[in-house]
């Protein structure tokens, strides 16, 4: 059976994967009577008081509304929010497990910016935090800019800064085991969505030589036509010499591949037409832009995916929780570009002999939040 | 120590009473791979292509949002969606305890009726019901009323419905063990919130012999200025001698004072001014308009309190777990009249030998969820 059909089996039997749970007891009148009326009037009058108090008198300093529109659910695309739920169910349990921290799975019925915006500044007094998931460029860019400059409470979009730290450490470690240095290396970035800009922002404060960003239309170019505001900008800082054409040219003498775009787009030939010893990072997830083992036999060097059972898993699931925890622990209000470049590097350093199929710890490992949410103090 | 004192060390203690738990293991990279990336993108898949499996494949099915905007929160008013939150807190863990629901309590930062709305629309797709609580009246009329028209799953206002089948059903067991009956009642009902006109309108399907309704500006009757649409029509079915006055003249003579109002608006010479063996449900929360040892030296027959320490605890927490059971396991989309009373009814019989001091269950005795689930089902 695959993962496919035994995660099938698992959400038909445990009917999802999340529940509420009560953090103190209720079985007599008097614990009704404490947590419930008449004593809980008291506690309501004090934050009524004071709107500091919630933070020390309900759950809310330890709760992130994990909040969706469905629109870009994994490689997946527009599915809907009810089809983002078992996803958002998935951040939420790695959210507990990895970081203690309580989330709350909202998938919303709305595409409208607007909507998206006023809808995360109303839930806001119920929350510590806000994570973005899943919510397809352009739009995505426009609803974190606007939240991160109206809400009191951070707001962070996993899928643009969680995937490009995660990226950021696996490049530092690839460097490191293969010998070579970011400032060296053509990087090719192929997606045009949230993950790609993100991706090819953060890696561009590392200064390599030159990086090309792709999307489905093929590669971005200064003055190509049909571009909206985000790719034009890009545009003008990465692609030097104003390449054109498809994925394939793009890959052609390049040292890294990034996929944050769809699955089976890339084949062994097209890595074997890339520089010596290159490096694939193929993260479309459930399918990678090319199978481990096919990209092994086009001369990858290190290969890494978003999946958890392939070796060098790349995906955001090491950073978020990490993210949230720092957050959330120091009242930290904004994630600056300084902390994720110290977040990309903690996380790069938490590996003391880098090897090939291990340039990432693994997700289970518990030391990864702390390491994470450490590095954001130090840079804020 | 008192209930509050404990109250507010509690809550401090344990930062509040809910949390978010996993129901699946969650250690291995396997473990990751079935409830995670890549299996999680079949179960996002199959979603996408029938929304109707995100009711077996996800939490939904079991999972109720708590929404408040924090305007009239118990009896202490309009304190903000940050004070309502303990309050939410605890029907949260009233759900999950007695019915086994999944809550999710949303206290947002909005008055506004359309914006309330579309908030819950904007949810759907998370939740299989919603219950409105703690908002104030006339909006809370208007956004039940639009809801019930505009959303595919059941809302039920906690504050109306819930109230109006806990007091009904415990005028029912007062008649009972002082051998009245309803149609020689004079009811005095004071409060002009949410639950006094869902109250008022549930006791006059039963055909009282009259009903005087009160808000702060005293008793309402047809033709009285500066009343609000809702008040106009509840004027023209109640208080059929157009009585004028404040609370202590309809009061005298009255068989049934019912408080949804404030504290300490009633005196012992109050009680003392009704008709013989009369029935005092003082139930503003956390004080009572009267203190049952007062109501008593007043010559109160059956003094019931929205409290959960004193005798007859008059409390929508007796219902509301029960009717979202009901809702739920039949996928009952509207809460009607018939199945209001069928549930009074059934709450006020699982009491098989009513006294002055026990004319409801208490809110402990887990039977209550199944009885009145049932009583859903033969009505609907």
């Amino acid at each position: 059976m695959n993962y496919g059909e035994k995660s099938l089996k698992l959400h038909r039997r445990m009917r999802g994967k999340i529940e509420m749970r009560s953090k103190v007891s209720l079985t007599t009148r008097d614990d009704l009577s404490v947590a419930y009326t008449p004593g809980v009037g008291v506690v309501s009058s004090a934050i009524g008081n004071d709107k500091n108090l919630s933070w020390v008198l309900t759950n809310r300093a330890n709760q992130v509304a994990v909040v969706s529109d469905g629109t870009a659910v994994l490689g997946l695309g527009d599915i809907g929010p009810e089809g983002a739920m078992p996803v958002m169910e998935g951040k939420a349990i790695i959210f507990k497990e990895f970081a203690g921290i309580d989330a709350t799975p909202l998938c919303i019925d709305t595409k409208d910016v607007d909507e998206i915006v006023r809808f995360c500044k109303l839930i806001q007094p119920s929350f510590a935090g806000i994570n973005l998931e899943d919510i397809s460029a352009p739009r995505c860019f426009d609803i974190l800019e606007r939240l991160e400059n109206e809400l009191d409470i951070p707001v962070f979009h996993d899928d643009q800064d969680g995937t490009a730290i995660v990226v950021l450490a696996a490049l530092l470690n690839a460097c490191r085991v293969s010998g070579k240095t970011i400032k060296d290396l053509r990087i090719v970035v192929n997606g045009g969505g949230a993950a790609g800009f993100a991706v090819a922002r953060l890696i561009l404060t590392q200064k390599p030589k030159d990086l090309i960003m792709l999307d489905s239309k093929g590669i971005i170019y200064d003055g190509r036509s049909d571009m909206n505001v985000y790719k034009n900008k890009i545009a003008k800082i990465t692609n030097k010499k104003k390449m054109q054409g498809d994925l394939s040219m793009a890959m052609n003498g390049a040292d890294v591949f990034i996929g944050l775009s769809k699955g089976n787009l890339v084949s062994a030939e097209m890595v074997r037409s890339m520089n010596e010893r290159p490096f694939v990072f193929a993260m479309a997830n459930p399918t990678p832009e090319i199978m481990p083992d096919e990209a092994q036999r086009g001369g990858a060097f290190i290969v890494g995916t978003g999946r958890s059972d392939f070796p060098n898993q790349i995906n955001n699931a090491l950073v978020f929780p990490g993210i949230f925890r720092g957050l959330l622990d120091n009242k930290i209000k904004k994630v600056t570009e300084k902390m994720k470049i110290a977040a990309a590097y903690a996380l790069a350093d938490s590996i003391k002999r880098p090897r090939t199929d291990k340039i990432l710890p693994d997700i289970t490992e518990k030391k990864v939040v702390k390491i994470i949410a450490r590095a954001l103090i130090r840079k804020e």
